[in-house]
């Protein structure tokens, strides 16, 4: 059965059944059909001061193209924790609508250890998405108006840092000339749409602690230049009010089921290079404050997800995490031993245990932030019983906690084990702590994370980065953390180097300012901030019957 | 107090309540918060074989820029026809969010005759406009994909017809290029952004039966010419059925309430000049079969609005119109009598009688059509009492039923003998028939519209329409219906040309067939499908408070 198979052949339960297992009462919710709802704006306010549970990380090594199963194993953890009578709710990414017509498909994880309904959730949803793109592109249509209407603020048009956006994989937007025609038309200037999720609306959107937060935020957004090269902002175009406001609904949380019933928070979803990777900040604290128990993720490996969680979203949010699940999938480790992808099927315990030293790395780094963790090995069918077996006995040697999880083939069920170490570790004491200084210099900052967190020797900045770094200096946009933009294949700046490499140096090539995020990206390449579609898009394969029932979503 | 204080300050019913009243039960309702819902599936196709209620339309003269108050005179006469004991539902056009940022505002009536919650009708609603903008988009993606991968379709990149949209007004995405940059970024082309409602998706949605018909619709949708200039399909894409599973909520009406808590459906809203510019045919066959009396509108004056849903809504689905409400105002009139607008609030009887002639054509209209009329007179404070007077006189002169509506004050009592006389006009026999046969050329329905409709003496057609006209003919997509595309403030294709010209003849410039929404359309100017916004745009008064009270919104 395919996901979306195992998703239609669960009934759900009423939203507000889900809802009452963790106390929330029916005048809470704000209904979007029987299976979603967000939780209103007077409830959140209503448990702002409840003492928080305990916050689980999921994070993972670096994947193959096709993932580790972060969401499945958090979905499956959840569900474990709530079988083991643990007040449990988790807190996810919302998946962007682009990629699903192309390649990748949604993000409501797999087999028994899923979100529902996950057509719902992988199509529109709330609206969320559709509420970012809204407000991201009214700043670029103010801000062309405004350059066509006698430009006040004497805006660059070469100079305009703010891109349109749109929910779509859409390689031909990525550069633009927009404004042509006749003089009515606006002002020619060079442009380009990222798909919505990359957009600065949704990094200030997932930090903020409430709407009149993120209002602040988007008025310190920065846009674009003056001819004399001075920044322009949002607050200079006077939108932040129209920007709140059209963010009024998206700001709330979104309650959904698992296929155990469990609830569920799905909200935000950023991208995890040119932004954080992490869900919203609102819903993180909402189960915090609902729950014993909350598991959430963070994009990619733990070399970008976790220490951007840990580094940018929990010090700015003053989250406290008490541990961290590390998830592997023995075809990645022999990935990172040196087998090519279409080999991954086969049997090879020596590749696998080469491949282990990518594992290895991201246990260090976990540490270094203070945390307990344990290994979980999100188990394949085509993973043998001798290399199940060398990678028990790899954690076993190097004194690893590690379980198997089976939550893909059997749900709650499958990761019953990982739940029981998690609320061990748990009740550990920890020294959480990020890795730097927020008012160390960029260059330290961004050095701190290269070496400790990716291993390398140093960091090289070219001297366009190094220009910038001077403006930022300027500018006094210094004194905020750094969000990497880098490859999420390789602990390296190149996707093609696998396992735990030594002795290279990372290129920072670029920097730009996320001041309504509040941090600053770093490049270290070129980083696609608008996908494309493949030769044979998905959408291809989409169908809907006359009974509304749905095929070829994944 | 503005609309939008008058809205707020007015509490609602919970939105089963107000379905109740009409006899929709709770588990039809799929909510979207408490104030609207959307009518499921299944509880349409329960009531599709209903017995069909009276059908009411409201039109209007050749309006002043800031229109004739349609909306609010559709949704004051359905609340007059529910205190009168008629079970009354109202039929209304979805507003385009971009005009919201802009000059016009929203579209949910005034005064004391408005839907509510407004403001969220006029920003997000459920999210249809979404839908519309991401399935449009869809199609552009998968386009310019297919280019790119190898282009076995063979489509020409400089005869692509269908563009991407945005919920926006932003007049820099009129003309542009995209596909720039590098190779990987796509096949260069000229491309440009229409508005969400200019999309022929918007129209399709609008006048199809079902989601199954959507799809067919979306299937038969042509995109672009082949480098040997045969025509390419949504069908040769494949992407119908995508396309019709992101519609999947979008294709189910919205059900609101007004001020004085009866039910409205408000379901699309396409463009008035290369559209229809009515509400879905969905909405308004589910209000016929639930309500005694439906009342609806039609965007512009009487010669665009009225026109098409006579000659292509009630044509196409099938709908048999009772009686038909012509709304004029005394500022109108006097514009048509030659009065500027800036000096419309001072009496003058001379030119308001002087601007009747308009009303009086707009009359032969409907009568021409075969049904029963009343003029509806939009009371404004600064109408003086002696042009009341002068036009009441006029009319009964001229043997045309009249009624002062003073909805706008008053809310449904101020239109209550209005609804008396509408449902006296919709027991008595009519003929209504459209107006030209479909079988007839593309020249002589254009001709048959301009003559008995705008009082032209004929119709020029270019070379280039006379090119595409042969063309259509060739391709076999002759047999559908007209849609004008004309200004809406002249009976001529010229704005500026007030009152009941005569005289004149017509130019029709452009074909466009729109073989999804099921008509051709035939450009009779440069019609604009993407706004701008002015120079100061309402988007810098909105704002939204710690306790999520909207100001600025109108």
């Amino acid at each position: 059965m395919t996901d979306l198979e195992i998703a239609q052949a669960t009934p759900m339960e009423p939203i507000q059944k889900v809802a009452a297992k963790i106390g929330i009462p029916e005048d809470a919710l704000e209904y979007y059909g029987k299976y979603k709802a967000k939780l209103s704006f007077d409830y959140l306010k209503s448990i702002q001061d409840q003492p928080q549970g305990k916050l689980i990380l999921v994070t993972a090594i670096n994947p193959t193209k096709a993932g580790e199963g972060k969401s499945t194993t958090t979905v499956g953890l959840g569900d474990a924790l709530n079988r083991l009578g643990k007040k449990t709710m988790m807190a996810l990414r919302e998946p962007s609508l682009g990629p699903v017509f192309g390649l990748k498909g949604g993000a409501t994880g797999g087999g028994y250890a899923q979100v529902v309904p996950m057509e719902d959730i992988n199509l529109h949803f709330t609206g969320d998405m559709h509420a970012i793109t809204t407000t991201n592109n009214l700043v670029c249509a103010c801000l062309d108006n405004s350059i066509h209407q006698g430009n006040p603020l004497h805006i660059d048009p070469t100079k305009v840092t703010f891109k349109r956006c749109l929910d779509m994989n859409d390689r031909t937007l990525r550069d633009i000339t927009i404004g042509q025609g006749s003089k009515a038309n606006g002002v020619e200037r060079k442009d380009g749409f990222n798909i919505t999720v990359a957009s600065e609306v949704m990094a200030a959107l997932c930090l903020a602690d409430d709407l009149m937060d993120l209002k602040e935020r988007f008025a310190r957004m920065q846009v674009a230049y003056t001819y004399d090269g001075d920044p322009v902002y949002v607050r200079d175009l006077g939108i932040q009010g129209a920007m709140a406001m059209v963010m009024k609904d998206a700001v709330l949380p979104n309650i959904v089921q698992t296929l155990e019933h469990n609830p569920v928070l799905i909200h935000g979803g950023p991208f995890a290079n040119i932004a954080h990777g992490c869900n919203s900040v609102i819903a993180t604290k909402a189960c915090l404050e609902l729950a014993d128990y909350t598991v959430t993720e963070a994009g990619f490996g733990a070399d970008l997800g976790a220490e951007k969680f840990l580094d940018i979203k929990c010090r700015l949010a003053n989250l406290k995490p008490n541990a961290v699940v590390i998830v592997a999938t023995i075809r990645a480790l022999k990935q990172h031993g040196g087998v090519a992808f279409e080999d991954l099927k086969e049997e090879n315990v020596d590749a696998m245990l080469a491949g282990c030293g990518n594992l290895a790395k991201h246990i260090d780094t976990v540490q270094q932030f203070g945390l307990p963790y344990i290994v979980a090995i999100n188990q394949f069918e085509s993973d043998s019983p001798k290399e199940i077996e060398a990678l028990e006995n790899w954690c076993k040697e190097n004194g690893h906690p590690m379980s198997l999880s089976q939550v893909w083939a059997k749900g709650g069920e499958g990761a019953l084990d990982l739940a029981q170490q998690v609320i061990a570790l748990c009740d550990q004491p920890n020294t959480y702590a990020p890795l730097y200084d927020v008012h160390a210099s960029i260059e330290d900052k961004i050095n701190t994370i290269a070496q400790k967190v990716y291993g390398a020797d140093g960091v090289d900045f070219t001297d366009e980065a190094k220009a910038q770094i001077d403006t930022f200096n300027r500018l006094g946009w210094n004194e905020l953390p750094i969000c990497m933009a880098k490859t999420q294949m390789s602990l390296t700046d190149d996707g093609k180097i696998m396992g735990r490499p030594t002795g290279f140096r990372i290129t920072v090539r670029e920097l730009r300012p996320s001041l309504g995020a509040g941090f600053i990206v770093a490049l270290t390449g070129k980083v696609l901030t608008m996908p494309g579609l493949p030769k044979h898009p998905s959408a291809l394969d989409m169908d809907i019957d006359e009974n509304g029932k749905i095929v070829g979503l994944f």
